[in-house]
């Protein structure tokens, strides 16, 4: 408890260790539960240098939460040791339209941000499904994504410069305000997706980008899921990005129509839903018209529509279902594991077919969906959690799927993160990469303290 | 002689010391200078991998080298040692339309890629200036851009994969196939940029992009260099993406009319190129209004046009100006140092007085051009090589000029590159974080024989 009244006191008294409310910081939106020995609230780039500074000297672990929406457990403390909450770290610091860039603190939460830039007619183009709770920092530690990625680019697109608070305290910025630099190595871009394992992101500078006028949704749906995948190569061949392009399989209808009988989604086979945007209303439809020819050929029904109210409901429905699948049946709830698989775009397909057979052979239903036009696929498998069989079942299915999307040259996560769920796979997937990694974590953490558990390293 | 031709036998007999042979690798487009020992021309990942163990076993500095078209004297070997001449591994492996991908090895003229790329309406978007010559191992080592990146993004923005040779022979991929990934650190993004002191590379796969169908120029004079600075940031918070935002200050337009009397500039004023495309003609339409207006205030006058004669006419102008400005005065010639200053958008119009005040004081009269929607300007000093006392006030003025960028918060090379020629600033442009470059250094480069004397780093 020394340690605890040392970093109590750096942070003002705003700390605390009440076993309850460490129970709160245990989890995250994943399986990975770990209790920290303490949670400390900075609201200082110093403090936190100070704790740190002083964890690093006592080998004690340092794990950082943003709103711990993460799906991997990167912000589960499996070592226990001090639970960094960013989320008291919530200001906008300066919206500079003029220089196309925002300052933030990471406990910002996502959305707050695009509200902040609405009435400027801007907005942060990453768009993960929890940007409704989840925070800035916590989207740049695991460089998150979401349906609009396709056409604008993951988080790690949008970093100008961090401020990052090293191991041992020592406080850097990793690039500037500048739009473009080339000097020196990239560390902004080491930074992203570092999942807290290299140093604390205390500030950041991110660009921003005008919000498109006009917007089309085209909702397509096919004979097969193969047919499904396919469409996406077929719409990029033939020029157009999308700004958007989810893939919706069978079930994952099902689960939509249970929840709303009325949605309209087609009732016969695969969709995926389209989007198009811009500055110019001719330019959206011209692309929306491409987009469907591109399409005619393998595909079951078509519809093109620019009408707010359907729009909105196709896409909230769409929202919706990652959490709505118990509505398949309510006896089982939706486990994450295995749900953020990616391939390159053409092998899409094949991930589906493969999809099917190992859950198949496994004896668990799954539902399909995800960002096709990105070569992601969401898996969601459900399962009785009272049947410890089922839970085997799954962990079996879950190694499974990812070592089908290694096997294709694809990843075991696009968006979701490593954390300390899929650390397994890493030298698998990255090969002798991984030395590397290992390598630098070792140079930047040379103690180890920073979110130890994380991304197989340790 | 003995590692000569040791090395000379990994590369099958390719090799050479022929003294008049090494004085051409002796420079690049800088004034640095440094002959290697000897030159090898490797054709297979495996030979740079036997030659990169052979020269750490024994301590032999390695520089790779594209097309030598560098303007900062990274492929030059200031500490000698072996010279990879990569030009012969220049072929483009694969074009992957469906993944919208290709994998092209390294010494592959960037032109080459584009003109591959054409008939299926697509590109490789970073345009460097010397897109003709220079190579594509080049412009990622150097995270290369030009005059489209303001609305396209650099050279590290379509990296997906590296494979990249370590210091010690060990062969690794920094990616994969997949359009998105979010598993470990992004070692890509670590290599891009990072002028072969860190790895060879031997492959890449690069993102491509659908070709716009539309373009629009937008010529538009103003009555000050500091208003053409401000028009920038009054076109990006208007909403518009121009896909080229250049910039040519008085003196630029008059080496351009001493090269062409007739040649469609306006002589009233500085000067700012922009360009829109798109895939619609309308939208194409609507954004060059939008920004015409948005300048209207501000400017002298404005000449909007999509004749391909007069855009082509006009381009080729704005591409000549690096070399033209002998045009000036014949007796002098165009250094390149302080060429490449960076700073946010909006402090361009204070840069741009920075540099007329600079260059009063020093006595050299300077041109001004750039990529102003990235807040590049570059600037053109020119001097009488043979008067000892000119190239010292041009030393002077450069090392102001980038004293300068970093004091506006900017950077002293927007995609140049730091080489040998800027080494000695970045301490004072990184701060503390170039202390963990060097760290990365020393851990990925034990040895230090990658590319020796570069980035300030040794």
């Amino acid at each position: 408890m020394a340690h605890y009244e040392k970093l109590k006191n750096i942070c003002d008294g705003r700390a605390t260790a009440a076993p309850a409310e460490l129970c709160c910081y245990a989890a995250d939106g994943s399986q990975v539960k770990g209790k920290p020995d303490f949670v400390v609230f900075p609201q200082t780039t110093a403090e936190v240098s100070q704790i740190l500074a002083y964890a690093d000297t006592h080998l004690i672990p340092v794990t950082a939460r943003g709103a711990g929406t993460g799906l991997a457990g990167a912000a589960v403390p499996v070592k226990g040791g001090i639970l960094l909450d960013m989320s008291r770290m919530n200001q906008i610091l300066n919206i500079d339209i003029n220089n196309i860039q925002v300052t933030v603190e990471p406990g910002l939460v996502a959305d707050k941000l695009n509200d902040a830039l609405k009435p400027y007619g801007f907005f942060f183009p990453p768009d993960p499904g929890s940007a409704a709770t989840c925070t800035i920092g916590g989207q740049i530690a695991n460089n998150a994504s979401g349906m609009r990625c396709v056409k604008y680019g993951t988080t790690k697109n949008y970093v100008l410069d961090l401020e990052v608070v090293l191991a041992d305290g020592t406080v850097i910025r990793t690039g500037s305000n500048c739009l473009k630099t080339s000097a020196g190595y990239d560390l902004s871009r080491l930074y992203v997706g570092s999942e807290g394992t290299l140093g604390i992101i205390t500030k950041a500078v991110l660009k921003i980008a005008p919000l498109p006028k006009f917007r089309k949704l085209i909702m397509i749906s096919f004979p097969s899921p193969e047919n499904a995948g396919l469409s996406v190569s077929r719409v990029f061949a033939a020029g157009v990005t999308p700004s958007a392009c989810e893939i919706l399989d069978k079930t994952s209808v099902t689960v939509l129509t249970k929840l709303d009988p009325d949605v309209i989604f087609p009732r016969d086979g695969d969709v995926v839903l389209f989007e198009v945007d811009g500055s110019s209303e001719n330019a959206v439809d011209e692309s929306a018209e491409l987009l469907a020819k591109a399409c005619e050929e393998i595909s079951s029904s078509i519809l093109i529509t620019n009408d707010p109210v359907q729009m909105k409901e196709i896409w909230d429905a769409r929202r919706l279902l990652g959490a709505a699948v118990s509505k398949l049946d309510p006896t089982k709830t939706r486990i994450y594991v295995g749900e953020d698989l990616g391939v390159p775009i053409q092998k899409l397909p094949a991930l589906i077919a493969k999809v099917y057979e190992i859950t198949n052979e496994v004896g668990i239903t799954p539902m399909i969906y995800g960002h096709a036009g990105d070569g992601t696929i969401h898996v969601g498998l459900f399962i009785d959690v009272l049947d410890e069989n089922e839970w085997k079942k799954l962990d079996t299915a879950a190694d499974k799927l990812h070592l089908a999307a290694i096997s294709l040259g694809g990843t075991v996560s696009t968006e979701h993160g490593i954390g300390a769920a899929r650390g397994a796979y890493m030298e698998m997937q990255c090969g002798p990469a991984f030395t590397v990694m290992k390598a630098i974590k070792k140079t930047l953490d040379p103690n180890g303290i920073l979110n130890p558990g994380k991304l197989g390293l340790s």
